[in-house]
């Protein structure tokens, strides 16, 4: 990704209108084919209406899912940004600053960071005006940056509610994922660790640097790395044995988002009564369940959604978002890579949706995140 | 199944030693092949001790796995039947009468019906002595015959506890079941029924006697009766709509005895957050679970086995098996059809294993159950 190389004063007209850019798509399609970058103004914030500047908008799988039309949360089309048609504004996740807020606003003020409450909003964009119901507040940004508030929503509260939710997991027991050093992945490996719980973590081979990513992931706090081909194996589950003492140490969550043959593979590894929960579908292949697992193991086989759950649970979103940052704050929560991608008042369309359709590539370090310039 | 033309009166020995006859096995394998009838005596019953005289045991398909020895609940192989080398009785459903009890016996006396409280007691066999921590005492037997009484423990209660215990369907709701026409289908359909459900009930479609069987269905309370190439057809969940008051009346539960592809064509027509619960795999096929179930519409995927349920929950267990039985005489709950196989003391071993064996075959309209002389 290519950031532009400086970044130049963003105009602002007369009596305080806001001149905005926003990454927005009037039909479904791949990426490259449908985003265009729409330039609009933005009047003065009044009665309950803020104006906010977007400090980081990271672009998530689900984000591309959306503009292709194959995701079931549907964005909102609009006229509402002086357009002829409808338009949507991308991405569902981010973090913004309020600029101004009009005189019936409550409780925001100039200078606070908010978050969205829900997916939805449209994140992809330099500035928005909205009411404050959309909007969660960072109760205390102090050490915190940019980045890791505005990808604080999706990832590590998967991984959060997962590990809580689901299993009643308790100090020294284990759980096992898939797709172990992805956003939620590396969140769930951290959040266990301090926790108290065990874990498991699958990755897939790669041509090099396999050893190096298991290194990283057991720096992170992973107690154990394999590949899918390992897990595989026969006689891997007489592995998992040992590293559970024998049996004794339960392993009664299983958080999968490939499916397919491994995640079958982790099912038959759990300890009666477990749960294998599925967040995602890398692999694009359904989840096999053997028949005995269920009936005779009491295996369970849920699905979580953060998008359906911070709809349904707002306040404990609140309480989810506020714990991750303290322990970010306290050195506890280490970033996941990103590939930062800078948005200037003047950055081209094509860097834009180039960094947007990078993220269908394969295998990335990291994934992409706007990362707006300061006015 | 033939049963024997003439019933003699059994031999009694001096002392009050009973002379028994049980159906057992001391290898894994074909019914055919392995079991085999074994006479022995059982001594007068003193301190905690009761001798049992069995009425009525049903041959179950999974009594059939435990033999062939792919049963997860195994068998007690003893010698406590006097051989030489350990055996274990067949059959695990079926109800007794008590015949004699010793001094130390307190919450049971001659002439009381009683079942047993967990699998894995072996039914198959005229007389046991046991003590009553492996019994469960009927109430109140006025009313009701044998075959219902030994029939209660699996099926209706296998029907019962998944209808109440997973979904949380409330009067007017629906549920789906495959294997409708089984002993735990037709118990579903019935209580169903009584409890407010509505119901949608899949059935293989066979070479004749379809449409008398979805009568048959629908005379038990079936509000829907079809086959399962009428769930796989395009548009059916189009048809389920229009059934459920356009999608208005929830269908958040689904009960699969099939697996393969009829259990996903159920669980695709599930309301968000509803549950599949398989409790038994006739085709082999496992479930396969495509992911955006699991994660957008929440559907749950579960397992039940009454076995596993009884020793768990004994409590539980018993005021189920009360309730059946007082909807049985009070005639609100119709018996399953069985085949009855008469064992009387002189019945050949020949007889008794056919019986066993032929539980194996395809289509039954029932199936077969030990209904013991009385001596």
């Amino acid at each position: 990704m290519q950031a532009s190389a400086a970044s130049q004063r963003r105009p602002i007209s007369a009596y305080g209108y806001e001149q905005a850019k926003a990454l927005v798509f009037s039909k479904y399609g791949e990426p490259g084919d449908v985003l265009s970058l729409h330039g609009h103004s933005i009047s003065p914030a009044h009665s309950d209406k803020l104006t906010l500047r977007f400090l980081a908008s990271p672009i998530n799988p689900a984000d591309i899912n959306q503009i292709q039309g194959v995701y079931p949360s549907k964005p909102t089309f609009t006229t509402d940004l002086s357009t002829a048609h409808p338009i949507a504004v991308g991405g569902n996740e981010g973090v913004a600053e309020v600029i101004s807020a009009g005189s019936g606003v409550k409780n925001l003020a100039k200078g606070d960071w908010v978050i969205m409450k829900q997916p939805g909003f449209g994140t992809w964009r330099t500035h928005a005006q909205t009411d404050d119901s959309n909007l969660l507040k960072i109760e205390d940004k102090t050490g915190l940056t940019p980045v890791q508030v505005g990808t604080v929503s999706i990832n590590p509260c998967t991984a959060y509610r997962m590990l809580k939710d689901f299993a009643q997991l308790k100090e020294g027991e284990w759980f096992i994922q898939n797709g172990a050093n992805s956003g939620v992945g590396r969140a769930a490996i951290q959040l266990g660790k301090l926790w108290g719980y065990k874990s498991i973590n699958v990755i897939r081979a790669r041509p090099e640097g396999t050893e190096e990513l298991k290194q990283e992931l057991k720096d992170l706090g992973a107690d154990v790395v394999v590949t899918d081909e390992e897990l595989q194996e026969k006689g891997f589950s007489e592995k998992v044995k040992e590293w559970t003492n024998g049996g004794r140490e339960r392993l009664p969550l299983a958080l999968n988002c490939v499916g397919g043959k491994p995640a079958t593979a982790m099912a038959k590894l759990l300890s009666p009564e477990g749960h294998l929960v599925t967040y995602g579908a890398m692999s694009k292949q359904p989840v096999q369940l053997p028949t005995g697992l269920l009936i005779f193991k009491d295996i369970h086989f849920d699905g979580f959604w953060v998008s359906k759950w911070s709809k349904e649970n707002p306040e404990e979103k609140k309480r989810t978002v506020d714990h991750v940052l303290s322990l970010i704050r306290e050195g506890k929560f280490k970033d996941t890579p990103f590939d930062e991608v800078r948005w200037d008042f003047e950055t081209k369309q094509d860097t834009l949706v180039a960094a947007v359709q990078g993220t269908l590539g394969g295998f990335r370090s990291g994934k992409g995140i706007f990362v707006f310039g300061s006015t």
